[in-house]
């Protein structure tokens, strides 16, 4: 028996005006999805917990049964995995952004006129950065974005953004954000490093960093070893990847289509127990303001679903939206998201339609991200018994 | 004003194939349940969280309002005050099969051919056991189970089970599982006891004690000084009984047929203001597979309900399974299970019938096994008020 948790990345929506107050998903046609409500026991979820407005990388944390608030301090360790390095423990790690700064340091263009060649030499010039009693890993990642570890004794987290966020302003000094000794020298190390890599990059239209979103190396229990079955996970974006790899999880390039990528995913539960797939696009389209767009894009996933009512007759799938991306605010919200659990076992209840407003009549009530896992599990009968 | 907390052991179930997919509580005719439903507020509990598979002890525990995860270390402890036990801070105990072995120990009899006479006397020779620093306290309890209690300095619950928990293989030598000496310690007086055991019980069928589920004894804050209202317990399970003597609860030796043990617990809340009953058969017919004897047992204890109707009037009452117990697993899942809350003074809801789907679209929505106490003390107007 199987496990696929399908996650549409900001599919939920809250109502919208130019939908005459529907959602999304209220309006697009989706036979399948809706086809599964019927099928399955559905729901509202929280990501984390109520009105907490999350990003991608800490609801995957949960949703794949992590506390986010205890192993997520920065993006940086899940994007410097996302791209393939191997953080090690004590490891701090920062996105980052190559960019066009004046002589004085003031930000021109936080993207570098979105460079897309040649990063890999100038990665090569940082990665000859020395800075003494600290190693420096950085790799070059899509268009203008890179991830720097910096490896050594005694570094921490606890430091602010050389990012000023905004063009016309300059790089900000990293300041230690708490009061120990090690933020203040590990701030002190990431302020040398800026001043060597504006040296190194001189005369380049990216002649510099911009570091934020720093992190500590997380320590993830194995996916594995957490639950006793095997986890892979199926994903366009970096981010994602870098936490089904920390987890211990295989990782596979996503197919580009969602037909191809649905039997991709069904393909790869030969090998493995459960499968975490993740589609990106409903989110970007929400933060383009584009309606339509997300629209057209939910029929369009909803038709690469049909093999997945065969599936659920015999293994458990999970469809639900990561978290709200709201179209009129263009960004993340922490308004619950629908889902549905379809399986063998599964208690069925009586909604009949796969949005917002329908799945909060449905059977499993209002429950958590951190709670899927478990029932998914449970309903596996793969779970352990507390007590007798 | 009283209350009765009726616990129908592993009641819910999973939809079951071969009722077509319905539950034996959607299948049972229950008169008297639904008229529950119909007159109080109804919702589904999770007995711990959300798809955690629990044992009918730590439910109890968290029914009763204690946080399981901090007092629950094994069952032993429980079984211990369920056959009459006194525990002192500092014990440890296991339950115990008396087992035959052979020259090598291999277990050939997991339950000395479920031997039912003589045990007391095999105990008093087992009590006649010396070791040093420890005393041992030793009790046969039903057929071919006892109970042992360890008293001394620094022993420690954290070793593994001497019980192979199958025939054909070697009593298992007792290892400690952490690191501390008082484990390592207790390990060790645990082994030379099985020494002394077999050497005490040489030539009798029943030549061996296996012992497993060490915990260490509870503190449990007393029932009366927690709520402020004295609580009794009918049950004629010896874990439910040793839960409730824990908690110092009166604990009342059940009768057997429903009708007279539904008068029993009416007349024990003459002197009482609250009542734990457990009704366990449901759960044994669950681990049977036995489907239409469960649902025959759900109709014989709605028969036994009517007085109920009558008492919910004046008095509150809470209907419940303690977990889910599936037909087709044969053993304890995850599942929320039905719970219907009626009183003077319960919101009711438009819910009219006491299943897992029903009860799914009730007034209470997705609550836990630790509220329950804290709703009932509400409504009966017996709690404290955090704050002005």
């Amino acid at each position: 028996m199987k496990a696929l948790m399908l996650v549409c990345d900001g599919m939920a929506d809250r109502p919208v005006r130019e939908l005459k107050g529907r959602t999304p998903l209220e309006v697009a046609k989706k036979r399948n999805m809706d086809a599964l409500a019927r099928r399955g026991i559905t729901g509202i979820l929280d990501p984390i917990a109520p009105g907490v407005r999350v990003g991608s990388d800490t609801t995957h944390l949960a949703l794949l049964g992590y506390d986010p608030y205890e192993v997520y301090t920065g993006r940086g360790p899940f994007e410097a995995a996302g791209v393939g390095l191997k953080l090690r423990q004590g490891d701090i790690a920062f996105r980052c952004n190559f960019a066009t700064v004046d002589e004085n340091w003031v930000v021109l263009d936080r993207r570098a006129g979105r460079i897309s060649r040649g990063t890999d030499e100038l990665a090569r010039a940082i990665n000859r950065i020395k800075i003494p009693g600290v190693e420096i890993i950085f790799k070059e990642s899509v268009s203008h974005r890179g991830v720097l570890i910096l490896r050594g004794k005694k570094l921490s987290h606890k430091v602010s953004d050389s990012d000023p966020h905004v063009t016309g302003e300059k790089v900000r000094k990293v300041r230690a954000l708490d009061a120990s000794p090690e933020a203040r020298k590990t701030a002190s190390i990431v302020n040398a490093f800026s001043e060597k890599v504006h040296k190194v990059l001189r005369g380049q239209p990216a002649n510099m960093l911009l570091l934020r979103g720093c992190g500590a190396s997380p320590r993830l229990q194995p996916f594995k070893e957490k639950y006793g079955i095997s986890g892979a996970c199926i994903a366009t974006t970096g981010i994602i990847k870098g936490i089904a790899r920390l987890a211990g999880m295989e990782v596979i390039e996503a197919k580009q289509d969602y037909s191809a990528r649905i039997k991709q995913g069904l393909g790869t539960l030969n090998r493995y127990d459960f499968l975490l797939m993740n589609i990106k696009e409903p989110d970007e389209a929400s933060h383009d303001h584009d309606a339509k767009k997300k629209i057209q894009l939910i029929e369009e996933i909803d038709k690469a679903l049909k093999p997945l009512l065969e599936f659920s007759k015999k293994n458990y799938l999970l469809l639900l939206s990561d978290h709200t991306t709201s179209l009129a605010y263009g960004d993340h919200t922490g308004d619950s998201v629908p889902v549905v659990l379809c399986g063998p076992e599964a208690r069925t209840d009586y909604v009949k339609k796969f949005d917002e407003r329908s799945t909060a009549k449905g059977g499993l009530g209002r429950i958590k991200g951190q709670d899927l896992m478990p029932l998914l599990l449970d309903l596996m009968n793969r779970s352990e018994k507390f007590g007798a």
